[in-house]
């Protein structure tokens, strides 16, 4: 678990107080920072540049890569003699997963695409902090960071995987893209769903999935709350689906969004809602839900998008997401293979 | 926060492998231990004791004192020619207090009573791990070890204060006496009640503290699942409410329960019990839903508890109490002085 957070309106300028002890003589701070940022001041006016510290803009308009963090760490392996003193990530789910993935691989050999599956990372990562500028994704408390290999879409989850430190502070994701904050939103509602409905549930997860899922109805669904609320909330409902799934596992939806992101590049947020929308048998009145919270604020969602898909491609889509065995064995149980054959989830997707 | 934590029917079984990597040669564990279960093989037969580790029974009949630990410590130092590679407290909430504090002065010089306060203490602590054996008072997650010192009855509160691991087994709480259940239990509601009616109140323990007071009223009033089932929420319930306060603070009744304690010797669970009872002015229709509580499970509340203090006695203890200002800025807002007067506390005192 995530050792330290604040939360609260402005907290974001606490940073410099906050990561100055963990400074080591000569080692930089790297800021990892979503490139749509680049002329924000409220965002980059207030990071704390000292010394040789440096601000790396990465674009978060596809799924992070292995291939991507190995490039990002050999850059910082040649351009510093020191290993940096603490890696700061600033923006959505896809920049949190490079933050903690670079400050793996900053400290463990080999290349990132080895420590794709669970508990394969040996090495203490270097000390990360995590400050999210969208809410929904969990990516800020989870011990995953989700990356698309060569061969998989998979993330590296580990004990060392967590942020060190965790900054909340809603007022990050004042300007979020309406369509944006609806699908990462329900990104949040989607791992309340696949962990409330799961095999994998305990009274640990349910807690957190149950609270994280009246959040997102309080947000979503009755909407009678004020914006700056819905802001505060929302971070909070991130926060406790995250926790959620840290203690039992996503489900359906989730499997077949990496497959979907693995064949065609479709984002996490808005893949798994392509998907979700599709898993009434599976998720019923959760799925009625979604449809409604779709429609009162007007999101599209995209249709046909498997529809001109080559027999490889869709192969390979089916490949990757049966891969992840512990995602199915939640959603449906130990016999999952006799339920969720090829042809079925062929259907699936082709109905998407 | 605790950064590591497992959960479940039978997790207490981990706690060998759990604490394996911690052991540094020659260096024991040891094992705090409420001494009710001396004789309990559920509890005592599973602690992995190798080499030179040591149990020590610790009554918790009475509150925490600072003389107290500075007791162990000593003994402990006497003892061992190494700092211990870990404590290990399986208890209530006094045993796990006594586990963080020794732990914390262990590493720290002088004496407990030095470290009462926030924020005093400047050394991590000794590795340290919680295993609650009754669910309510939040001390499994919470930054604070509340002691009774020779002059005021306050919590070491410091970031070296949480467990670096807690292992949540309801399994473990079977077997606690109904009364101690339900004080404990109310413990953890009045957490919430007085989080969720504070000034310092904000999304984060907001979120908490709804979830944990839903979780004690599924459990306290609605109470139409299982045993097994209480047991794993009223688990969470004391989680989510420590969490709540962590980030906020508590309020009129901590306040008021640790004035009776520091001169009576009254226990906190039933203290909190005693004067909540009394604070419908303040905190209105949860002090009638506790009073429902109390009636429905044939709780007895101590009456007339104050009925035959001295003069000094009362000024003692409503020193105490007015000491705490955090809890009353919550409660009652920047003016909670021109509120709560003397006076006004003495005439609840005299109700209880």
């Amino acid at each position: 678990m995530v050792p330290k957070v604040v939360f609260g309106k402005g907290s974001y300028e606490q940073l410099a107080e906050i990561i100055k002890p963990q400074r080591k003589s000569k080692a930089p701070f790297v800021f990892i920072v979503d490139d749509v940022f680049k002329e924000s001041n409220e965002v980059i006016d207030k990071i704390p540049l000292n010394f040789n510290d440096k601000i790396l803009y990465v674009s978060a308009d596809e799924e992070p890569k292995t291939k991507q963090i190995d490039e990002i760490v050999q850059n910082l392996k040649s351009e510093f003699n020191y290993t940096p003193s603490g890696i700061i990530g600033i923006g959505g789910g896809s920049i949190l997963d490079v933050t903690k993935a670079v400050s793996i691989m900053l400290t463990n050999p080999g290349n990132a695409r080895d420590y794709q599956g669970w508990d394969l990372v040996k090495k203490k990562a270097v000390y990360h902090v995590g400050i999210p500028t969208i809410s929904g994704t969990g990516s800020e408390v989870s011990r995953t960071t989700v990356l698309t290999g060569p061969t998989k879409k998979l993330g590296i989850n580990s004990d060392f995987t967590p942020f060190d430190q965790v900054i909340l502070d809603p007022d990050l994701t004042i300007g979020v893209p309406k369509d944006q904050w609806f699908y990462t939103g329900m990104d949040c509602f989607i791992h309340c769903v696949e962990s409330l409905n799961g095999t994998f549930l305990n009274a640990f997860s349910e807690s957190y999935g149950e609270k994280a899922y009246d959040l997102c109805k309080e947000i979503f669904v009755e909407n009678k709350i004020s914006e700056e609320e819905k802001r505060g909330k929302l971070m909070m409902a991130s926060w406790h689906g995250g926790m959620s799934i840290a203690y039992s596992q996503v489900g359906i939806a989730h499997a077949m969004s990496y497959g979907l992101s693995y064949v065609l590049g479709t984002k996490h947020g808005i893949g798994n809602c392509i998907v979700f929308n599709q898993l009434e048998k599976y998720y019923g009145e959760d799925v009625v839900l979604f449809k409604e919270m779709v429609e009162r604020f007007d999101i599209t969602i995209p249709k046909n998008v498997c529809g001109n898909l080559s027999e490889i491609q869709m192969n390979t889509m089916i490949d990757v997401a049966l891969g992840l065995v512990p995602l199915w064995e939640n959603a449906l149980g130990k016999d999952w293979e006799s339920i969720m054959t090829r042809d079925v989830l062929k259907a699936l997707y082709l109905k998407m």
